[in-house]
């Protein structure tokens, strides 16, 4: 009895092999009826930060159903693969048990029941140990929606035994706040962990201090109503305070990545 | 009452980032009976003239239903955000008022009803400015194919009023003709704004000139047709001519991109 | 009357212009019923032989239906554009006759009926031959989803008349086995054309030759047990050899690339 018709999936496959192809394949096989909603395949690989920040930009977003990631630099190794149900119920964390799904579970409730997926009668026969995406996780997110039980997929395991994720917290220091960068998207924005709140007190222009520069910034709230060569501090889509110019890359012009240390404070008058 | 079951996409958000993958999570949440037919999303980052020119490549293609596209360097500034009711009765456009939308909208026959999107009951409630595909775009487009009418989405306004689109013309000059670069192609084909009939008087052998550059092309009907070394100008899979070479990048090896000027003339002899 | 649900689609046309979505496009309209399975679309251009392999390493996880290859220097000249039924009568091929099928056929046991895509009704009228994918391909695997016959298509053509695919062979040198690079994964892994099989005699530590390096790998069964700097030759995915190293590119830090010769032996000592 299909229960949920939706497998989000996100990885760092990347789209310039078929691993991507083949696992929804393996999907389709098994649950024709569920469609595939692509997150992102181009975190970069091993990159367990990056695709767990990613996922989690997303969760809120993603319908009720599966949630299939992988960025799984341990493969067929000790790391356990796991699939953990979301406290609101509703949804399904399929991938290895790495920090990877642990922000976007925690943005459910916390993790419900889970199990090490270890029962083989739902996984697919694998010459080798090094594709668990397809042998595995994608059998295992398919055999969810259609309504196999969670705990039909392997051995319970404590929720609270999963590797938790990392999320780097801001701190204060001699009135600056030290940051850093989370993540430098596509068009150059540098986002980083700091809520806009936390400048308040820092008024409209800002000093940055990140490897060996010293740039001013100013609070600004589109990119567009920057000037050009000006440094501006917006509000993005997440809520977080990113580093930008208009039509420009930010993160080209500044040499500012992931995970850069930001300290900033209030520029002098 | 659906009304549509296809959005097809077009964006410069890129595949390295979730960008893409969040607008089609919004469109499944608000109308999950929707398939989202990729067209492109590696636009150049703010590229308006290039995504502009795609999306009137594909749209006599697309299937009846809502063109969701989103090339968007003002994003949350003073530009309008839009959905346009295309000639025919059976298309929609939605996206920024600044231009990108404007020849697919004119191969419909040309604006029917527009609206400005500015009724927040059908957005999503956004922390920051920046992801209007998310916030507006995507979840207007999913309204419109659930049966929400187009007036429900924001305040009529006059389709005249809508940015034009830049359809770059050819000009004859003392017996030449004078093009410029459409488009880069993966295989380096370099598509101009040339249309074969007028090349007609010129016979089987053209001067080029572009930048400090003067080469020899022949016409050519296939790619595969020409000599290792010869330039060839091949009428496209759009009808438009193009400048190309057997199984390599004529981009590369001529160094010529868009938007450059090309000036074509029979070759002497 | 639909006879299939799926096309599983691959092709040279990459992801940053809209040629994949035109044909998904073009699939949409004669076919709305059919769900686009995308495989990989960044084979390097005009690779047939890389088409090839990861068309025959996809191959076996696919739903049943039709699979549209598209890799294709010769379009529009004189290579025939083909649809081939599989042995197994429950899948079809379309895609151009010159060997980029080949391999997946074979895997059906073998080509059944075949035709030469040559019935005009069928196609798109093409203001330029140079998209075959759009014009010839695609409606091609939408009628046959549609339940429209394989012979409605074109010509008979005799299966024993396609081109075959290559399908490099290791060889035996004294003592010594050859082999050569099938293919890099995203991670930099080397898959070898060297069945596990093959190198029991050889112990656990072997060297590899190629180019004018000399080096020494171990066998391992993940990349992970590899320590830092080791080079190991682990069972891939597929069931063949592989050099890799642990979370690091083995193709970037060896500069090894398909279609290198390695030559394998028992390590001295």
């Amino acid at each position: 009895m299909p229960r949920f018709d939706t497998v989000s999936f996100l990885s760092d496959y990347g789209l310039s092999d078929e691993f991507v192809g083949v696992c929804k394949a393996v999907i389709r096989q098994v649950a024709p009826h569920v469609t595939v909603l692509d997150i992102c395949h181009e975190i970069p690989p091993h990159d367990v930060r990056a695709g767990s920040l990613a996922l989690a930009r997303a969760a809120q977003y993603l319908p009720n159903g599966v949630v299939l990631a992988v960025v799984d630099p341990g493969v067929g190794g000790e790391r356990r693969a796991v699939a953990v149900e979301g406290g609101d119920g509703e949804s399904y964390f399929v991938g290895p048990d790495n920090g990877l799904l642990a922000s976007a579970v925690a943005m459910t409730g916390g993790a419900g029941r889970a199990v090490s997926l270890t029962n083989e009668e739902y996984q697919l026969p694998a010459p080798g140990p090094t594709f668990a995406g397809r042998d595995v996780f994608a059998p295992a997110a398919a055999y969810l929606c259609s309504g196999v039980d969670l705990l039909e997929l392997g051995e319970p395991i404590d929720p609270l035994s999963l590797l938790p994720g990392i999320l780097p917290l801001t701190r204060a220091e001699d009135g600056k706040l030290v940051g850093e960068v989370l993540w430098v998207d596509r068009f150059g924005n540098v986002q980083l962990n700091v809520d806009p709140e936390e400048l308040a007190p820092f008024g409209d222009a800002i000093t940055l201090r990140f490897g060996d520069q010293v740039r001013t910034a100013v609070r600004a709230h589109t990119y567009d109503e920057l000037g050009p060569g000006q440094i501006g501090l917006v509000v993005d889509s997440y809520g977080l305070v990113s580093v930008a110019l208009a039509r420009r890359s930010a993160s080209d012009e500044l040499r500012l990545e992931a995970p850069s240390e930001v300290t900033l404070e209030p520029a002098a008058g």
